[in-house]
């Protein structure tokens, strides 16, 4: 017997997908106007009388709103922070209004490239606008208008979710109280930006991309895709828990001397790769490492992350984890330093940490302790 | 005007490939049988009387028998270690007699998947049969037979090349006086797996592969070698010099929000991936890939690296470079502890340097007089 997300204790339990309709037009940092969209969310828990106890959950590269709990008509759908998000969790449901949002750009039911374009009425593939995450943040608070929150308690995520809840720092901060910046950077380096390219490269190349128009032609550049989520998740891993996970591990025993599958990791690979390209969709993922690249929120600030954070009002909790190499604990220091220049209210936690950049989805306990600490010390009176 | 290598103090000047036909069987460590081959070299300095003075520099993955000088119709092409190689250079020619050759498999004259194969009279395509370490190692020896060596004063290599020469005191213990192993490895990690995987892939997927045959269709898989290029050359570079040649500068000066080239490094990433996708064949891309997976010398001693170079006779140079992270110093200091432990002479090297797995190929003073000083060193009497 299976056991039933239900029958966990600290599960949400069966959750519910929103989607809320704004026709107000949205004007994208890079000029571009969305006239109308939509976004799908979930929230979990209860917001309270004083509305004080909204947390925000923004996701990173190919997650969603599905944050937590699991969808009734399909149990096996848990979300992908079930185990940081639930009654007596780290973020504990039982005191705090989750909300978790899939952004626009996205491929979970957030107007997209593959949703219909009014101006054509064939989906918009190459003609959604390039998002930021400044415009992801813009639609997020527009959300929060829509449910009646003023200002979140904290918004917080890994990844590029952490680079959004520092950009709400920045974009808006008299209405965020907390910033959890988990496993972030304050800009791509180099490195970081050339393997977004690959895999862009991987993806606009696949005959079956179109020029992003693949929708029309019913096909999708699953080629392209596969490729670049096998790039993607090299970067997620640390070289360490690829050599304990996966070694040299041979899948017949021997050498066969051919290109089929004959190490372990590579038959790991192509698995995540196929069931990466079966459900992402390509413009997506063009539009999210490109997020990805651009953001640096100094830029505006001639390079300066001090001045940029200058202006927050938030108290930052940043976590780094020892392994990750793709955002490096020296990166998260960066931002520690810019905070403490500003004087701000940080603290900083180094979790040693063998999964790589991945370890931020994993149940680590220092993590989690760390994580419901500075959540439980928020006062939401 | 342009300075004309010839000109160039040090330069071995104008060389001349040659080729050698061999119509003995060679069998593959897979099994395979290959009839006849040809391999193309060149030779550079004079072979003494005694014929102790011969040096035998092995390539890695996308180079040659071109190693150093250049050729006379085209003086723009220098050989790829003539930084190296050339008189009154670390690896002097006025004293030492170098042999440079392509491997079987290889692209640039030698016997390969482009080759006729003599069966159908078509190209071998994926019909020539994955190549081995050892394969090479054993052609390499049939071609000092023909050249009248009996004993090599060395064999030279980084990365790829630097295994070879590993397997050489393996293989022919009784016929290397000395192996020069630069940054290289004793075996992959399933990190160094896992990248060469996602290349194969990208090309395997090209639809111009047409499952390694696509010389009878008049196309290449230039999509998918593009691709592996790129994944390619990110390991070669560290994280500190991709920052420091290319951080985050625009082409442009700002943000365009699309997906042209907008940083510097995706220009050129695009731009070695083009280049490299007209002159390289794809399917000697994946058997070096292969080759490169496979070499593991300890696997036919229950994984142990101290057994498998117990018979070696061989003095050895050991180089490492500290920001190599394709093939880490510590990856390079495992092959230096299997030889302490068999008391064989080895000198081992950490050199300081900024440029990664490149390193190897690159004109850094104090590697180049560690090189200069070991081979010096060696007796030719």
């Amino acid at each position: 017997m299976t056991s039933h997300p239900t029958h966990e204790p600290g599960s949400v339990g069966a959750v519910t997908p929103r989607t809320a309709h704004f026709d107000r037009p949205l004007t994208f940092r890079s000029g571009a106007v969305l006239d109308a969209y939509d976004l799908v969310y979930e929230t979990y828990g209860t917001l309270n009388e004083r509305r004080s106890n909204a947390v925000l959950v923004c996701h990173a590269l190919n997650a969603s709103h599905h944050v937590a709990g699991y969808h009734a008509d399909n149990p096996k759908n848990v979300g992908w922070w079930d185990n940081v998000i639930g009654p007596g969790k780290p973020l504990d449901t039982n005191r705090f209004f989750v909300v978790g949002v899939n952004n626009l750009g996205g491929c979970h039911g957030s107007t997209g490239p593959s949703s219909p374009n009014p101006a054509t009425g064939k989906p918009y593939g190459a003609d959604f606008p390039v998002v930021t995450v400044e415009d992801w943040v813009e639609a997020q608070a527009r959300l929060a208008d829509h449910l009646g929150i003023e200002r979140f308690a904290a918004v917080m995520g890994g990844s590029l979710g952490g680079m959004q809840a520092l950009q709400w720092t920045i974009s808006h901060p008299g209405r965020i109280r907390h910033a959890l910046v988990i496993a972030a950077a304050p800009k791509l380096t180099a490195q970081n930006i050339a393997f977004n390219e690959v895999a862009r490269q991987a993806i606009i190349t696949d005959p079956d991309f179109h020029g992003g128009h693949y929708y029309e032609h019913g096909v999708k550049p699953k080629r392209g895709l596969r490729v670049a989520r096998m790039i993607g998740h090299i970067t997620y891993l640390s070289d360490d828990v690829m050599a304990t996970r996966f070694g040299r591990a041979l899948r017949s025993g021997d050498y066969n001397f051919g290109f089929d599958v004959e190490f372990e990791i590579e038959s790991y690979l192509r698995y995540q790769g196929e069931k990466f390209a079966g459900y992402f969709d390509a413009n997506t993922y063009l539009l999210i490492t490109r997020a990805l690249d651009y953001f640096d929120p100094a830029k505006d600030f001639d390079g300066d992350l001090n001045r940029a954070l200058a202006t927050a009002e938030a108290g930052f909790l940043v976590v780094s984890f020892s392994s990750d190499w793709r955002f490096a604990p020296e990166r998260s220091r960066a931002i520690v330093e810019a905070l403490l220049h500003n004087d701000h209210d940080v603290t900083y936690a180094e979790i040693s940490a063998s999964a790589g950049h991945d370890s931020f989805l994993m149940d680590d306990a220092h993590y989690h302790a760390v994580v419901r600490a500075y959540l439980s010390k928020i006062d939401l009176g």
